[in-house]
């Protein structure tokens, strides 16, 4: 496909110091070699974004790339995968000139050295409309035990790592239609821009999870996928949802606590991993995370009963389906 | 990330029927899972298109999706790898509601069977701007074979398979700017929609080829591309381009056939397969090309001293660095 001399010096100059040296081919081939892993599986995983629509116009483009980044390795981290590398697709704006790029790049370059990765191909192009990026990440997982959605059994309990709500407040912080003191501001919009994908975690999920799933949509989303994948209920209490400072906050200035926490709890983008495990495996597993420095809270149990039953300090909770897709 | 319901409909009804049943997870979760195949290494390629750029708007939309599988496996074969899946990602435009992601699924559909490949994963959302869709395919070649641009030696012949020039003329004949009987602009019409991918000419590749690549820039930026990545040059003869019926046609009614020969030789979206190979493997390399009905053309032969020279019956013709670029 002819592009303008832009995206080859793009390649060149931005994108080939971050190949990595045997796999990417230096981005000088039209493909990427991934060696085989015995024992192994390799785990993709792919999210596409578009400009006013998944990040704002005036996002700073090292967020942007970052977030693009983070929120795939927090996919492979709910599966229990260790990160690898990964493939990006640019359609740049007209707006996205070198600084732009470079800015990308950089976000790339630093997130690269934090986890471990590197770029192994892709594609860059422009576009008269808003900018869109797509990304694939790969990565490892031991022969047959990545964690899928559908494992979900009667008895487990709904358990979920940090803090809930801050990527739903963050956005609100970002499009400056929050309230706050500034540094709690400052906190939401970072993790907004650049959430952390658990990546730390994806061990303890491989060894305790019946059925995970980061947290994207909005917790009560994700929980519904895994419900329906796994062909069960649950019963989710709305008070026990782990509210970050600035998140608590926040909670003390609302007139309605109930209303506000269902904001939370279908906001998304917390990029926490929500998983389901055996009762009996809970401490164990509070345990192990703490001792990273990260907190698990249990949020509620599988039940035979199929769909989802919030609840409000023991008062259930009616919400529409399409409530927990909307936020 | 939060979508509108079109979104999860559109991956439930349109495009869990095309995922792979183990790998794919039937797109109930957010990851594909790949096993590891010992003596092999997984080959990734991807590109991304965007409407008005690199498709048209009045593109029928199941070409449009069999297009963009179709550039990526021809990146595939002409590694020498055979295809194993892919992970899509679509950023719907306004106007492209439900008939038209339909008929872009049911190219897809069309595609996975005649290619033998499967969805593994992906992602949907919508865009307020021209469509964009990105593709990730996946292949397989034996362990350390895949074949590169940066192998080309002093000596080599400089081959290509098929035909030069058909998906430049198809473009123009798809925009109406092309003056043929109706047989031949149709057939240039559906070779610039649907172009076919040498996927039959993969093992070839990896027996013979000491480079190559497959021709989508244009035939003299990709053979750029190669002598660049070998650090070699190369005497290319415009007179052999091997033409199709219509392209021939075409050619009958320039004035200048030499400018003629260069638009076709800088076109691109050819997707026929650039190699290099030793001088004493062309015959049986032609012999087994055209057993395969297909065609093998010598276009020229590399150098040890740098850069494209290109003549034209004998004489030298003179176009700049661009020019290989923006046809």
């Amino acid at each position: 496909m002819v592009e303008p001399a832009g995206e080859f010096e793009t390649i060149r100059e931005l994108f080939a110091p971050l190949a990595h040296p045997d796999w990417g081919r230096g981005l000088v081939d039209d493909v990427a070699v991934v060696p085989s892993r015995p024992g192994f599986d390799l785990i993709a995983t792919k999210d596409a974004i578009v400009e006013g629509v998944h990040f704002l116009p005036d996002d700073p483009m090292d967020t942007v790339a970052r977030k693009l980044l983070r929120v795939n390795l927090s996919d492979l981290a709910a599966k229990g995968a260790e990160p690898f590398g990964y493939l990006l697709a640019c359609g740049w704006s007209p707006r996205l000139d070198w600084p732009e790029r470079q800015a990308f790049a950089d976000g790339l370059k630093q997130d690269q050295a934090a986890f471990g990765v590197h770029l192994l191909g892709g594609d860059t192009v422009s576009t008269p409309g808003p900018a869109s990026f797509s990304l694939t990440a790969l990565g490892w997982a031991p022969a047959g035990a990545a964690v899928s959605r559908a494992g979900a059994r009667p008895g487990d309990v709904v358990v979920v790592t940090g803090q809930i709500g801050d990527g739903w407040l963050g956005l609100k912080a970002a499009r400056g239609g929050l309230v706050l003191d500034p540094d709690r501001l400052q906190a939401l919009t970072a993790h907004y821009r650049s959430p952390e994908p658990k990546t730390a975690l994806a061990d303890l999920v491989l060894a305790h999870a019946t059925a995970s799933v980061d947290v994207s949509d909005g917790l009560l989303a994700d929980l519904t996928h895994v419900l329906e994948a796994s062909g069960v209920g649950a019963d989710l209490a709305l008070e026990r949802l782990p509210l970050s400072r600035a998140g608590s906050a926040w909670m003390e200035e609302r007139v309605d606590p109930e209303a506000a926490l269902l904001d939370l709890a279908t906001g998304g983008d917390d990029y926490e991993i929500l998983m389901t495990v055996r009762p009996g495996a809970v401490e164990a597993l509070r345990r192990e995370v703490e001792r990273r420095h990260d907190r698990l809270t249990v949020l509620g149990e599988i039940t035979a009963r199929r769909g989802l039953r919030v609840s409000h300090q023991g008062q259930p909770v009616a919400v529409g389906r399409t409530g927990w897709r909307h936020g």
